[in-house]
């Protein structure tokens, strides 16, 4: 009986108190998106195979969750059965992909710049693991149609602002530029640039095995042992300039044109001079992150607190062009919903609540009509009203209501209301 | 190409003027649904296919999308393939069931009377046509614990006043009880109860098809034509009550006791006093509702101006108790969140917004930092701040924004804004 009335294996039920916490981070997020102008959009849970497995997605193409045809469509007793034949549709594994078809299809409808936000369910089919999900909120915001940093300023501005909204501080945003890395690459001797996505996948694991891992892995992969050392050296050097880059980057990477690092110096610049002391920029060349559909900056907001990311995006301005038949610059920043809400639950944050909370303690053969004036009337002075007949112990049940943060009782006798208690 | 990007069938993308109105909705629900002591809680979308298919469902249990199994689960080289092997989860079809499974299995974690409030999305595998969705939003509220008519009063309560806070008027609450139902079918001659269900979703077509037509249908059914005139004859009596019933119910329905006749005028009375002449309540004896798990009393919210219902719910005591092992009373209300929305959009709705929005118009070359100093001085004063560069056609840009409810543009230039304007 009680195994039956288990969620399924990697997601998860949320208790009033969870929600609470969730409903709180969305909508700070989203008030402060909108402030920044940006709009919400939505697209369905489920999309056709095809657009879900058309190779952006990468390794989670593999974890769809497909949904089996229905009806007609659907046939057991074909000669031989494979996936093709069997299912049509998926649940979508991440808002990029979706997005991507959202702009291709609409395009007509929209104005651009377009600058969207998404907050939404995704799926995908992971091995269950602790604190693994299978289904989770993710986060996005997006600029679809500018091609200048004015699109990464924006996001970066967005997404911090809505960080230290929710109550977040001492965060780094961390920034990279996708062409300094194909340039380091190629400065270090990897002229193969099909190698590339190979290499940075193996930079990308820095926190975790740091220099000599890196070196390490990169060497026993197959790479050149004396252009490994290049790269490493070069990375070294790049990462001691550090925020003051200036015109050490041109020395370090050669092969970078003055346009470029002029625009990498700006975009610094301005997010420094913006960041009012709140958070800290940094140059980090040693930042990948994994897709690799990136083409220009990528960025990542780390907690100093915690090891790991809680957002990061950046520039893919080939991606959405290849669904739409003619190229459109995009650029998109995700924070970690769920990674927040982790931390924001693991810290015991209680969010603060607009409205005082009240219950009404009534008594059996009360007149109703009289009890819910009452609580139309409480409502009225911005009361959240909770409306309970009294228990045997009252004390328990005054007990609950404080730990749910609700402060205040009242009791209701016959036809009128005592004097409004604190619960103590 | 193009069919490439469209949604599945069935589903829709969202665009930002779709968005503001549906949030508009959600936000107004919710916030007037949280003041009477409701709070939310989220349950995942997929269930395993034995919590969805337990029966409970009724029709909705053929529409379930499936999911394929994974991994070393799923093979397709069995030889007696079948629905069983293949798939072990399915995407929720209401929000009923999943209470249902969310109460049972948090049993210890919650108090009592629960009251919840639901909005996600739920799936149908409807056939694709005109106005019918396969992916679409519900928005529920539950009882859960509460044997008296206080639950009643309190949805009811909550549903309409969140109709009146979206801004709907002229409206009647639709009343009945299941057990009327039962007792006129038992007085009119049909004592085997197994068939009542059939003759109810006869009775439910009134709307649709008049007296005449139940009349009709019920005897080319195989009833017995005697009885259902006695069975129509009886209802048109009610009906004649509508809300003065007092003491003429007992009159007609000889087989209701006093208790429950008490208990029904009372929720009748209190809601009259309550609604303020905001709206109506009624005492409709042709009041069904689809689904057989209800006990008590049955509620449908109408517009005047439409023809059918925009919310829905009842009393279902004996659902949640057979997945726990132990009765526990429900109720719960429904708004039908999809036609709400239908209804606004077609009356052009705008909803009102808290912030002035102002685009920001900039040419190339500005200082970036100044210019984002002067966006975030924009959003500290409470505006919405669109940031877009000078195009080519600046009254075509401005109009789009107008169109878009921005009422306001100022220009900046070097180093800084000049004053702002009204787009006319």
């Amino acid at each position: 009986m009680k195994e039956l009335n288990n969620t399924v294996r990697g997601t998860k039920d949320l208790l009033p108190c969870n929600v609470e916490i969730r409903d709180f981070v969305i909508n700070k997020i989203t008030e402060t998106y909108q402030k920044f102008g940006f709009r919400k959009i939505e697209t369905p849970s489920l999309e056709n195979l095809a657009i879900l497995c058309d190779g952006e997605g990468g390794e989670n193409e593999k974890l769809i969750f497909k949904i089996l045809k229905r009806g007609e469509k659907l046939d057991l007793n074909q000669p031989n059965i494979s996936l093709e034949n069997l299912c049509d549709l998926g649940l979508r594994f991440d808002l990029t992909v979706p997005l991507s078809r959202f702009v291709a299809g609409n395009f007509s409808k929209l104005s651009f710049p377009f600058k969207s936000i998404q907050i939404g369910r995704v799926w995908r089919a992971e091995k269950p693991q602790k604190g693994r999900l299978r289904e989770f909120v993710q986060c996005d915001i997006d600029v679809i149609g500018d091609s200048s940093i004015v699109a990464e300023v924006e996001l970066i501005l967005a997404a911090t602002e809505a960080l230290l909204n929710i109550g977040f501080d001492n965060f780094t945003v961390h920034i990279n530029d996708r062409r300094f890395l194909t340039a380091l690459a190629f400065e270090a001797g990897f002229l193969d640039s099909e190698t590339h996505d190979k290499i940075f996948i193996i930079l990308d694991k820095f926190d975790k095995i740091g220099l000599k891992g890196i070196s390490d892995e990169l060497k026993s992969s197959g790479f050149n042992s004396e252009k490994v050392d290049n790269l490493i050296n070069k990375i070294q050097e790049l990462d001691k300039l550090s925020i003051s880059l200036d015109n050490n980057l041109e020395q370090i990477l050669t092969s970078i044109n003055q346009e470029l690092k002029c625009e990498f110096l700006t975009l610094l610049d301005t997010l420094n001079e913006l960041s009012d002391g709140k958070f800290k920029i940094k140059f980090d060349p040693f930042l990948v992150r994994g897709m690799s559909y990136y083409t220009g900056p990528i960025f990542e907001i780390k907690l100093e607190s915690f090891n790991s990311s809680i957002a990061g995006g950046g520039r893919y301005d080939k991606m959405i062009g290849k669904r739409l038949g003619k190229e459109i610059p995009a650029c998109g920043f995700s924070i970690g919903f769920e990674r927040i809400i982790t931390i924001l639950e693991e810290s015991k944050f209680i969010p603060p609540t607009v409205n005082k909370s009240i219950v009404v303690i009534y008594e059996e053969g009360i007149s109703l009509p009289a009890l819910f004036k009452y609580t139309k009337a409480l409502i009225k002075e911005n009361y959240k009203v909770f409306i309970e007949l009294r228990k045997k112990n009252l004390k328990k049940q005054l007990d609950i209501f404080k730990e749910n943060n609700v402060n205040y009782f009242v009791f209701f006798k016959e036809k009128e209301a005592r004097e409004i208690n604190v619960i103590s």
